[in-house]
């Protein structure tokens, strides 16, 4: 793993652990020599499950098999490896897919269609799935409730460092908890999916109001994220519910005992999809935008992420440069309702261009401090409507370039 | 001026004099010390004039008045300034096209609306209309029929070569000539217009043939190139024909006649966009994506530019990788109709990929020569249907960084 994002979190958080979930890593030898690229979950029979996938039009054979997988709505074991993506892989690809899930259904005596896999790493390698195969049977004996750390290790690609995040709340007179883990640093621009992401929690929810939940927790975390805009192929969210904390099954997203559970979860998904950004290839500065007075929160997220995606105004940030200039130029090819004339642009609070102009005089200083920091805040308003949105992204580096100029050799 | 880009024609073309065109470029002091800044091209009364301009819904005070100007379709002259784009500038923006407009219609006895200006150059700050006002009788008393090259020069930016094409063709019995000049090297992905780019002829043409000549030559030119997905708020695109040929005025775009001419435009608007590539910021490699097998043209176009613009392909050329899993990914988030399993690959006419996987055995050796080279040449074809469009774009290397990084210090 390449030297720590100076955006790291300081420490992995402790995530307890959850009633019906256990986790072992192994080392099976797909692409890298000296780390772990297995890792396993296993959750409790009849444990729920809701799933958001990439769109990309040319998915990898793992997501075919989770989309088909989760008409089911149950799991049994996550099975994923890092190191390979099993993408363009052909009739190959589909076939590792099948091998892993027969001998992982074949070691808990499941249906196939409650084994999820994923894949993340090169694109167009056949991936030798016998050797997950093997791994599997000690992998499984080694699971245990206590290995997030090393769990979230395992699935690691470019990443610089491990991503978890953990939240508890009431549900129906219990305590429930959420965690989840996740991986991503490049190919970030999720759509409708996102990278690898795996969230558990123990409350006893049901199929038909964890899929919507999760879908709406998506939009406004992980498809609000862009660290270069390039959409993966491999993208996936899976949320996991085992039921164990004995809370009275609810079956209806909008039921109001869902209140709580919702806002942690959606506050689960937020941490990650940021861990996910602070370790953006060659990040050095974490980006807040925050979008309002569009004509619709669709509009709102659509030029947040022309704003994130702008090599210029990337660079300008990485540089320090309050390029505001260029935040207007991301605007403008949005393609939304935009009136240059009513636009207005703050940096680090400080208001610095309003009316179709900079404000004239503003106060300087602050502004350079502001962007001298790791944490950079944009706000830019429309002034159309009242749709806002936020989107996080990193700068664009010197970094991001050696690190995929580089990948891999 | 920079380095000269290594992908840099060897020298500035031979643009021969066109009947009721003279040039001139002053130093009028508005950013630069120590080169031109103002470029100023009379034509002959009674010229006319086409245009095309940037989709930007933050579009530059200029850009507002060409469009209006164009209704007319007549010009008199151009005036174009480098170092402030006069973006985001709001009332005191318009003010100072209005003030340069109204110098230019004075000094040339000619009504307002045949006046074309344009601005490039740093966005959000003031422009001193005041300095072009004062150079304009001067520099109007200046321009001579020669002057393409120092016209060229005059109008760059972050450019590092000025771009100038030419050609003569045959129409109805005259020969007639067709110069171009054009910038740009940063903020390139024209939609629907360009960066600035100046296409001068003495052919007798009415604007009814020439608007929709310039527009369809247009899309398979400027609108076809990407340097970094950033669109411009400046981009425009003027086509004046002084009818000093003497050729039997023309005035249907369909008209047999034309046949020659609209080949040899197309051929200066190409010539030129891939002079703008050939100088994208930081470039060290041409790229040539033919896509081919799309659902339609624009399909094809839409995949072209996924791949020209997605960061993960660009660096990966930079580093002289045949990372074809990356092309796929672009491909995938195209958002246009694919089949992972009918998509093929190569790479310097060599397949390296088709059918849903790599072409086992593939001879790696010309493919890693050929990565090694200047000119890369792509190919994809999507198996779908017959739609196919050429998209250029550059890698994306460090210098690009460090040029973004550093523009307004």
């Amino acid at each position: 793993m390449a030297a720590v994002s100076p955006l790291a979190p300081e420490r992995f958080p402790e995530l307890p652990p959850i009633g019906g979930v256990s986790l072992a890593s192994a080392h099976c030898g797909i692409r890298y020599k000296e780390r772990t690229d297995l890792m396993l979950a296993v959750v409790a029979p009849g444990s729920a499950v809701a799933g958001v996938f990439t769109r990309s039009l040319t998915p990898g054979a793992p997501i075919d098999w989770c989309r088909r997988a989760l008409r089911r709505g149950r799991a049994r074991a996550v099975v994923v490896n890092s190191g390979n993506a099993n993408v363009f892989t052909g009739q190959r690809g589909r076939d590792a897919v099948t091998a892993t899930v027969a001998a992982a259904a074949k070691v808990f005596d499941c249906d196939d269609r409650e084994v999820f896999v994923s894949s993340t790493g090169v694109i167009g390698e056949p991936l030798d799935a016998a050797k997950i195969v093997a791994a599997l049977p000690a992998t499984a004996a080694a699971a245990r409730p206590d290995a997030w750390a090393e769990a979230a290790l395992a699935i690691t690609t470019t990443d610089t460092f491990p991503k978890g995040a953990t939240r508890r709340v009431e549900l129906g007179n219990r305590s429930v908890t959420i965690n989840g883990i996740a991986k991503g640093s490049g190919m970030i621009a999720p759509d409708m999916g996102t990278m690898l992401a795996y969230i558990f929690t123990d409350a006893n929810i049901a199929v038909t109001a964890l899929q919507p939940m999760l879908a709406a927790g998506n939009e406004r975390s992980f498809n609000s994220i862009t660290v270069d805009g390039d959409t993966s192929t491999s993208d996936t969210l899976l949320l996991v519910a085992t039921g164990k904390a004995g809370n009275k099954r609810i079956t209806r997203a909008d039921d109001p005992a869902l209140r709580a559970f919702r806002r942690a979860l959606d506050e689960v998904l937020i941490d990650l999809a940021q861990q996910i950004v602070r370790d953006g290839e060659g990040a050095e500065k974490f980006v807040t935008i925050e979008v309002s007075g569009a004509a619709s929160p669709a509009a709102a997220r659509r030029v947040g992420l022309a704003i994130g995606n702008s090599p210029l105004v990337k660079t300008a940030i990485a540089a320090g440069d309050a390029n505001w200039g260029r935040i207007v130029m991301a605007v403008g090819k949005a393609g939304e309702k935009a009136d240059r004339d009513r636009l207005s642009i703050a940096v680090g609070g400080v208001q610095i261009a309003e009316k179709g102009g900079p404000v004239p005089g503003y106060d300087e200083g602050p502004v350079a401090r502001h962007m001298s920091g790791r944490d950079i805040r944009l706000a830019v308003d429309l002034g159309i409507g009242r749709g806002r949105w936020t989107v996080w992204t990193c700068d664009l580096t010197h970094r991001y370039i050696d690190i995929n100029g580089s990948y891999r050799s």
